[in-house]
C-alpha cells in the first residue's frame, strides 16, 4: 500500500460526513488523489450483504450473525475499493469503519470488543487506516443536531435513545485507549469551519508522516 | 444445553450423508428424539447468507469475505435450529459444520486454520459439538464414488482435482490432532452396513458419555 488510509469515527450527528467532503475538496484543490467512500460503496457484493442485514424480514438476526455480516461486508469493500485506490497512491477518506463496529457491536451492544476485533482483524488482514479522527461531542447535544436536521432521514441509530449514545461514546472511548497511536481526536462541538480547519491539519500530519 | 450434539465430517464421496441418516433411524427407533440437519437448512437468513455466497455473478468474492458468510450463516442455524433442539434434550446430528470451515478454507484453501477457528469461535460461542465423526477415505476412493453415483449432482467441490481432495484430507488430520478428545474416526473403505455400525457404536458411546 503506497496511499494514505484514513477513517472518521463517531458517534451520529458529530458532523463526520459533511467534514470529510470538505476535506477531500481541500486535499484534491491541493492536488491529491483522493477516494471518499463508505461501506458498502456500492460494491455489489457488499451492498447484498447489507442487504441481508436490513431486510425488515429479518428480524430474528442474531446480534454476531450481524457481526459477521458486517465484517464479511467490509472485507469486500476493502479488497475491491480501498486497496485497489490505496495501491495507486491515493488518499482514501472513509467514513466508519472498524472502530464503528468495536463501539457499536463490541461495547454498545455488548457482544465485546475483542471479540468483534478479532473477527474484524481476520477481515481487514492488517490493513489497518493509517490513522483514524475521532469526532468528539457532547452525546445530548449530537442527538439535538440530528433533530434538527430535517433534511436528513432519521435512522434506526438516530432515534435510539441518549443513554445508547452514551454507551457507544464510553465505546469509543475504550478503543481509543487501545490504539492511541492511530487516533486524532477533534472537538466536534465547534463550528464546522472550525474543524474542517483541524481535520485539515491532521490530515496534512498523517501524509507527513508516511513521506518520511 | 441438555441434548447431544454430534457433527459428521470428512470429504465428500465418504458416505457420511447416507449414514447421518441411518443412524438418525436407528436413535429414533430407540425412542430417541433426533433431528437431523445440515445448514443453512431451511433457515430464512442462513439461507439468504447461502444465495450471496453461491450466486454465480459473485465470482469476485475474496476467500476471506466468503469464510466470514459461512461462519455468519452457520451462526444463524445453530441458533434458530440447532440450540433449540438441543434445549429440547434433543440428539442432532449435523452433516458439516465448523471443521469442515476448518479443513476446507482454513487448510486447503489456504487462510489458515487459527484464523478460520477465530471467526468460528466468535461464531458458535461455546457450542462446540460433543462428539464429531469423521469418515475416513483414500481420496482416489472417495472420487472414484462420486463418480460412480450418477444419481447425483456433481457439485463444485467433487469436481476439484485429487490434489485438492488429499489437501482436505491433510486439513482434517491437522484438525483432529487439534481436537483429539471431540473427535471419533471410522474407516469409510468398509461396506456400508459396517460403516453405519460403528457409526452407531460410536454415538451410543457419546450418549452414555452425557449420562455420567
Amino acid at each position: 500500500m503506497s496511499g494514505l488510509f484514513i477513517t472518521f469515527e463517531g458517534p451520529e450527528g458529530a458532523g463526520k460526513t459533511t467534514v470529510l467532503q470538505a476535506a477531500a475538496q481541500e486535499l484534491m484543490k491541493n492536488g491529491h488523489s483522493v477516494l471518499t467512500t463508505r461501506e458498502p460503496g456500492g460494491i455489489d457484493i457488499s451492498e447484498q450483504i447489507r442487504e441481508v442485514i436490513l431486510n425488515p424480514k429479518n428480524t430474528g438476526m442474531d446480534p454476531k450473525t450481524e457481526a459477521l455480516l458486517y465484517a464479511a461486508a467490509r472485507r469486500q469493500h476493502l479488497i475491491e475499493k480501498v486497496k485497489p485506490a490505496l495501491d495507486e497512491g491515493k488518499i482514501v477518506l472513509c467514513d466508519r469503519f472498524i472502530d464503528s463496529s468495536l463501539a457499536y457491536q463490541g461495547y454498545a451492544r455488548g457482544l465485546g470488543i475483542d471479540e468483534v476485533l478479532s473477527i474484524n482483524q481476520f477481515a481487514i488482514g492488517g490493513m489497518m487506516p493509517n490513522a483514524t479522527i475521532y469526532f468528539a461531542i457532547d452525546p445530548e447535544e449530537g442527538i439535538k443536531r440530528i433533530h434538527a436536521n430535517r433534511a436528513r432521514e432519521k435512522n434506526r441509530l438516530d432515534l435510539e435513545q441518549i443513554n445508547f449514545h452514551k454507551l457507544v461514546q464510553e465505546g469509543y472511548q475504550e478503543v481509543i485507549s487501545r490504539f492511541p497511536e492511530r487516533f486524532r481526536t477533534v472537538d466536534a462541538s465547534q463550528t464546522i469551519d472550525h474543524v474542517i480547519k483541524r481535520v485539515n491539519e491532521m490530515i496534512e500530519e498523517a501524509l507527513k508522516k508516511i513521506q518520511l
